[in-house]
């Protein structure tokens, strides 16, 4: 018989982590209280009482808000409106495929700028670059990325911050893992060093439901109101009613108890991962994330993508290919990513020894 | 006193008619029934189950379906999917200004056809445009126009979908209205006459709610393909819980008790538009609807939307600019969209009395 297949292909919360039956208590409440604008056109860039509780979270008015179907469309609108085709974006390399793939579409010529080490980019490499050409937006994963799991440091936070401001190019920093910290100490955001040049991403996506498709956008009042204006043009509103049901859910103090409900699922599932990977690949390299989703890890020299997944598909082990990941993709044919959120702590140590007999 | 303002510019269902409990029992019902799949990533076009219905209403399989935040958006998809920068692109004359945005904002050439009559456009113009070059796609709305109200005769549906076929461009038929007939005979859809050259929109704005922004596409398996390709590369996938409301709302046999409903509310405000335009606007000309949501009128010679608009305001009247329905935009200087089913009979009433005083 053959043994279960473990899948570590998936960035996704488990589903038996959602808070269904909260959820529907405040679909209906707030349907209830509201539905001649939940149920209606809004032609807005978001449900109105969530966009304040928003900006009341960040300090800033619901005009510096955009509440949309995802965050991803949110950054797909950024592409469309921020970079002409030809342009130069900036991505950290590696960086999530998606982002990629979107920059790709709206015609920008993608610059990976390598990480190092667990800190963030090599600046120096940026520096570098921008004498080759400032890009129109530079997207960033700053808070447990996707795909290393590292944290860009204050330091270069700062540096990034300055740069942004004194070549004058936008930075785009994704955010939907922020709030999901297993240990050590929040860093200020980069939208919070540089307010003028930084479009903050984030989604309840990884902090209540994917399926919600709930993203949204801090930033500037006049860049908010330019996404606001394509997005109108787009959809002319949002969906709303999941808006108005997040919307209960926050107000009712719902959402921190769920942020750390969800950090003792989480928790011990990266613990457990870190210490699978020390005992059974002990000739692979890897980060030493402090929350999100992810750890990457550098295979041994000798392995490639290709067989490799070929491989693990026969031993029923399903592996991302690391190359999607970088803007150039032969950089990743010894990476991978391993998401531990969404597997269980025995899948977790069962899939790092059916990786280990294979390298 | 002020009189208290009417508002002729919302294409939109009065409030009053949502039928609230009865969604947010479908939402309970549903999310609690698959909120593994409903509150997760799902990467596809539109959720499963309400594909399945919508294709056994249409005779097809799912994989004919997708469904999207609005059939707004999905008509964006089609734009960047089908049309190239600098490729015609034909639209009745006038035809919605939403769509005529979003052609131009993919960089067609918008062209527009007049309408002739009552019975949809004039296809002698049709076939002579075509001689000056075959466009990327064409859109209409054949049933209960926006914002004529008028409806393309079968014969014509014949010819376009003749043409379509023999040029090889594509048709955009968008069908939000059609089951809101209020008297008459339903005419086949084009869709049905050309299935490998039209892509049938529609939604559930008018039939259910315009807030769920729930609107989906039927077409060739292939085009559905493409489609649900650049949605997922845009946002993943749609918002699924209000899928899954709408979907547990349709298994249950409420929409067409609702469609019925309605129709009782909106036909005698249609009636009641015809009888007022008859009364108080006889210089007019008008067209005369079997359905939907919207009247066209044509003001008498000496009228302008400029000085009539500023003029009504006054009056507490509020009426669209008609000039943004045409791709010609001096062609609505004399164009009225009285949009019928967002007001009262006794608002309807009162409104014709204040712009016969205008006129």
């Amino acid at each position: 018989m053959a043994e279960p297949i473990i899948n570590l292909t998936r960035g996704m919360p488990p589903p038996d982590v959602f808070p269904t039956e909260d959820l529907i208590r405040c679909a209906e409440a707030a349907l209830r209280r509201d539905p001649d604008v939940l149920l209606q056109y809004g032609r807005s860039p978001g449900y109105g009482p969530l966009r304040e509780w928003l900006g009341q979270r960040y300090g800033v008015g619901a005009d510096q808000i955009l509440i949309g179907n995802s965050s991803l469309e949110i950054f797909s609108f950024a592409t469309q409106t921020l970079l002409r085709p030809g342009d130069r974006a900036f991505v950290e390399s590696p960086s999530y495929d998606r982002t990629i793939a979107l920059l790709r579409r709206a015609g920008a010529q993608v610059v990976g700028i390598p990480l190092e080490g667990e800190g963030g980019l090599n600046v120096a490499v940026l520096e570098e670059e921008l004498k080759r050409g400032v890009p129109a937006l530079m997207y960033l994963i700053t808070d447990f990325h996707n795909p290393t799991g590292t944290t860009t440091s204050l330091e270069k936070r700062g540096r990034l911050a300055d740069l942004a401001e004194e070549h004058g190019f936008w930075i785009v920093e994704d955010s939907p893992y922020r709030l999901l910290r297993y240990g050590g100490q929040d860093v200020p955001t980069l939208w919070s060093l540089a307010p003028a040049r930084v479009l903050h991403v984030s989604s309840f996506s990884k902090l209540l439901a994917p399926g919600l498709r709930l993203g949204y956008v801090v930033g500037p009042v006049e860049a908010i109101a330019t996404l606001a204006e394509w997005a109108v043009d787009s959809y002319i509103g949002p969906v709303l009613p999941t808006q108005g049901m997040v919307y209960e859910y926050c107000r009712q103090g719902l959402l921190q108890p769920n942020i750390e409900r969800l950090k003792e699922v989480y928790r011990p599932r990266l613990q457990t991962a870190l210490s699978a990977l020390q005992r059974h690949l002990p000739r692979a390299t890897w980060t030493h994330p402090e929350g999100g989703f992810y750890i990457g890890v550098t295979l041994p020299e000798g392995n490639d993508m290709t067989s490799l997944r070929a491989q693990a598909e026969e031993v029923g082990l399903k592996l991302s290919d690391g190359r999607g990941f970088f803007a150039h993709a032969a950089d990743g044919d010894r990476f991978l990513r391993i998401p531990f959120c969404s597997v269980t702590p025995e899948e977790i140590e069962e899939g790092m020894m059916r990786l280990a007999r294979l390298l």
